[in-house]
């Protein structure tokens, strides 16, 4: 059975000595986070997710959740309790506003905290991930009176949160959308369709779910500009804001799914269901992209996790499995056969997963920075950067790193063998789960037409040409220095590499748009491995005095961002070939010879 | 439900303008192979893997196989009469010897029928596969009284086969092996020990299962130059070659696995089984490398035949399912939305997966017809090139086609959205099958290592040497031809490529054995995509006069031939930047800093 031990050294590294978030302590939140206070989260939080969560993730996955004939649903063995310790435990509520119940601290903490339960239990995870974006949303959009009464309880987790988005004719389309709404004599809406998809739709987790549901107002214009947000609780608060009268919603169905079987994948029936319009009609998707945006960066964290836990049990299996010798000779004589982590192709593969899963959380934690900039910083121009950096990585770091997150756990699977292919090792697990991270919240082929036809051209560029300013200030800072060398002409050249691809795609993306998608994906790729190179150089700069010092943490550091840069950014010349291929051949075919 | 439909066009354009099977007509077995025959083959070869076999690949998974507390396996329903079929239908003597009931016809046109039946069904196509690996393995290695015995009985599948190495303690180190030997008086053996992950070891549907075993006979040599082949029949034979006496060998249980289900993965236990030995003492790995050798050949093509049907899936969504609308104007106004072929990311994936799939079939269906010309080329130098390339090529069909099998069957799964992440959609199915085809019979690096550490440099290099002239007479042919400027342009440049990576192993690879084994994987990829790229290259040849007619499938080809080089040969450059970056990145952390 896999374990998990998380990587607290390198969180607390990319904390204190990549982001320096002690710079920041002036700050609402930060002022909080102490490095004691982040310290002892950190620490407890690891806890949590290795001793409750992650015993519970082989049994989530063989038991699945069960609906039972009056629309019930029953989680997994031991879900229920574990759910409860974390309300108890307060560890929803880490970053939500103190004004409803939260704790007010750095959503980049409670986003590592977010990590390692996704590590620890990625099926679990979904339950509070959804909570904490209804929370957001209803922070975000909600009237006094529907922040007063759901935020309370959403910031704790005592009652939970969904998103009903997809209908079965749509998903990605949402002008599609068909569940409609009546308005009542109340000035609330009676909701009717079916939505289906609905991660943690129905569950015994929580005395109340918070069903945020897209639907349309008779008389709405047709398309998206025509589709309000709805609150449509599964109890309807009473006077005192307990849960009352039962509401016209149920589960009609679970879905049969590849992985997550610890998480409720629910058909849900909307069949005159008391609904409260959140915000203003017709502009619900402004506010559903609030949660939207959280759950993209959240997603790429799943399998930014999930490849750290496949990761870490590969290793485990590489040092302790022995097979075949070294091809330079037996490196353990005594024992029948060297540990295969002698065998170059098998380091291949670890540090294939190291070097992606230290640079893809650098990324995150980089980003969910900004995330907390762009609410809390007192300088507009800093909140204005920040939001355009936010803007701008999210599409990536949902699309790249779950695409790259997946490649790490299938690669985490290979080193084992044989043994990776049956269930009781518990590699095949890590793929099946991992699966979806590139399929919802929006395709990764959504989120590359996000970047390319949205993302990169807002405000004049001024989110992309921002950041290679920020490349172009770390190569200015650094290039002199002989022990950052390999990095920072890596990240120059890297860093060329994404504007060819930027100024190709300006050039000839705006002429045809056929040319701005078929090269979508592959320039989504070179920006997200640029980035890499960016925060590799960054963390080799943080490194360098641990290194010299000989922390051992600090060495290994600046060789695995050596592996980056020889073994892993050169994937970015061929995107960019790709890239500047263009739409031609990629559209040349009739659909009806496919 | 996912459909299947054989690719009988492209089969036959390979058969007959590619691989012109024609001017091989004087050859034993060609000559029996007249277009009609192979035109009749096919056609009903298609027609049984696709009205039989493929609407059990579902009952397979779902169902998969059951151990009875007696030790007996049963088979999900239908796989028996589905066998019975194969055996009446004569489908497994295809290309078998004719002195033991074989057809005698190309083990080529046998390839393409198991494509078929992989495509349809890849955990039954394993039971017929294996059969046919001992059959090969008795008619290389075996006295012709065990040919006499064992062959007619393998050859129609009335018997089935395994092949048995694995043991708990070592898959890739067969050095390791303890299962034991024991002589009997009468030259028998006495056969003792365990093995595990054993398909089809066990189950209903033939009279008798001759296994195929290694084992160690008393007083061996230690190592891998200790081991002998025996035959272990389920049922010894008796004197009519009826199965007879019960041996003592049996399935000591099933293996839960992450795919092919309908494949029965057995822990055999040998309790004193009588045993035949074949060939000689302490060479068995000889004899056992000709089944592994066409093991490896037919998990490529299973690989190709899975991202086939895929493909042909994914295909069929994208062109029904519709939602949202071409980024250059509504394409089906008529309807609420488009259908999502439209969209220039989801064409990138369908033809990233046609464009290997064409080109892998090629490249298998070429080094088949090697495989055919060695035996039977009455010209010595022929037969010298023919193992040369098969040699060379079986490590790079095996990874090659398996690792970008895989990306394929994930691509057709990403092209249905959510859908595919659910069961009922049957996409999930085809990645779950086919990730065990990276593993199996030698996982892909091994098969790397096998290429760099013993093909390439075999007989002073003349496999290589011999494609590098094959490649080289194709562009000197072409190189004036106008139409086939960017193909003859892309594989220059390609076999460039390869040249600059070979030449960088053997200058770094002796030096440093590490630098051969850290270099292996990407090396053999470059490789692979070479092939592919002079497989496109000859199939834009062949496709150029039925172009020129008008015909689809030629111009189609054409098309798909563009968007290889375009789009799939630029993976080239990234692996071969990686090749030449040698080891140091990849052994330079300490083993405890995994």
């Amino acid at each position: 059975m896999p374990t998990y031990k998380a990587p607290l050294r390198d969180m607390r590294f990319l904390l204190n000595d990549v982001l320096r978030i002690s710079e920041y302590s002036s700050l609402p939140g930060y002022s909080e986070a102490s490095a004691e206070t982040v310290d002892a989260i950190l620490d407890s939080g690891a806890k949590f997710a290795s001793e409750v969560l992650q015993p519970l993730n082989v049994v989530g996955d063989r038991q699945g959740c069960v609906r039972r004939p009056d629309g019930s649903v029953k989680t997994p063995d031991g879900f229920d309790k574990a759910y409860s310790a974390m309300v108890e435990g307060g560890w929803m509520t880490l970053s939500s506003d103190p004004d409803y119940g939260g704790q007010g601290l750095p959503r980049l903490l409670a986003l590592a905290f977010s990590e390692m339960c996704s590590s620890a239990n990625m099926a679990f995870g979904m339950y509070p991930g959804l909570t904490h974006g209804a929370y957001s949303a209803i922070h975000a959009g909600g009237s006094d009176e529907q922040k007063r009464l759901y935020l309370p309880r959403l910031a704790t987790g005592k009652w939970s949160g969904t998103m009903n988005l997809t209908e079965p004719q749509c998903g990605t389309d949402l002008g599609l959308i068909r569940t409609r709404a009546a308005p009542l004599p109340d000035g609330a809406y009676s909701i009717t369709g079916q939505k289906i998809w609905i991660s943690g739709g129905e569950h015994d987790l929580a005395e109340n779910i918070v069903h945020l549901v897209l639907a349309r107002i008779e008389g709405a214009p047709e398309g998206v500009k025509g589709i309000s947000l709805f609150i449509v609780p599964k109890f309807i608060p009473d006077s005192r804001g307990e849960p009352g009268e039962r509401n016209q919603v149920a589960c009609g169905g679970l879905e049969e799914k590849m992985g997550i079987h610890g998480n409720a994948t629910c058909v849900m029936n909307y069949d005159g269901a008391r609904g409260f319009l959140v915000g203003e009609p017709n502009r619900g998707m402004k506010t559903m992209f609030v949660m939207m945006n959280e759950a993209r960066l959240g997603v790429g964290v799943q399998a930014l996790a999930q490849a750290e836990a496949a990761y870490q049990n590969a290793a485990g299996f590489a040092r302790e499995r022995i097979q075949g010798r070294s091809i330079t000779g037996a490196k353990a004589p005594d024992k029948p056969a060297d540990p295969i982590i002698v065998h170059p192709d098998v380091r291949r593969q670890l540090m294939d997963c190291r070097a992606f899963i230290e640079g893809a959380r650098a990324f995150a934690y980089w980003t969910a920075l900004q995330g907390d900039l762009l609410h809390v910083s007192p300088d507009p121009k800093v909140r204005e950067q920040a939001e355009d950096r936010m803007a701008l990585m999210t599409p990536v770091i949902k699309a790249f790193l779950t695409d790259r997150g997946y490649k790490a756990v299938n690669d985490a699977l290979q080193v084992h063998g044989g043994a990776g292919f049956t269930r009781d090792q518990g590699m095949e697990q890590f793929v099946r789960d991992t699966r979806i991270s590139l399929i919802y919240e929006g395709t990764n082929g959504v989120q590359a037409l996000d970047l390319v036809g949205r993302k990169l051209g807002a405000n004049g560029g001024r989110g992309v040409f921002s950041f290679f300013a920020d490349m172009d200030a770390f190569i200015a800072a650094h290039g002199g220095d002989e022990r950052l060398e390999p990095f920072v002409a890596g990240l120059q050249t890297a860093s060329a590499e994404l504007r060819e691809g930027t100024m190709w795609l300006m050039q000839n993306g705006m002429s045809d748009f056929d040319n701005a998608g078929a090269s979508s994906h592959d320039y989504l790729h070179l920006f997200g491995l640029t980035a890499l190179a960016y925060m590799w150089g960054r963390m080799a700069e943080a490194a360098l005095p641990g290194a010299a010092a000989g922390d051992r943490f600090c060495v290994d550091k600046l060789v695995t961002a050596r592996y980056f840069f020889a073994r892993v950014l050169p994937d970015a010349t061929s995107h960019l070939a790709k890239v500047k291929s263009g739409a031609g051949a990629v559209m040349a075919l009739a659909a009806d010879s496919f």
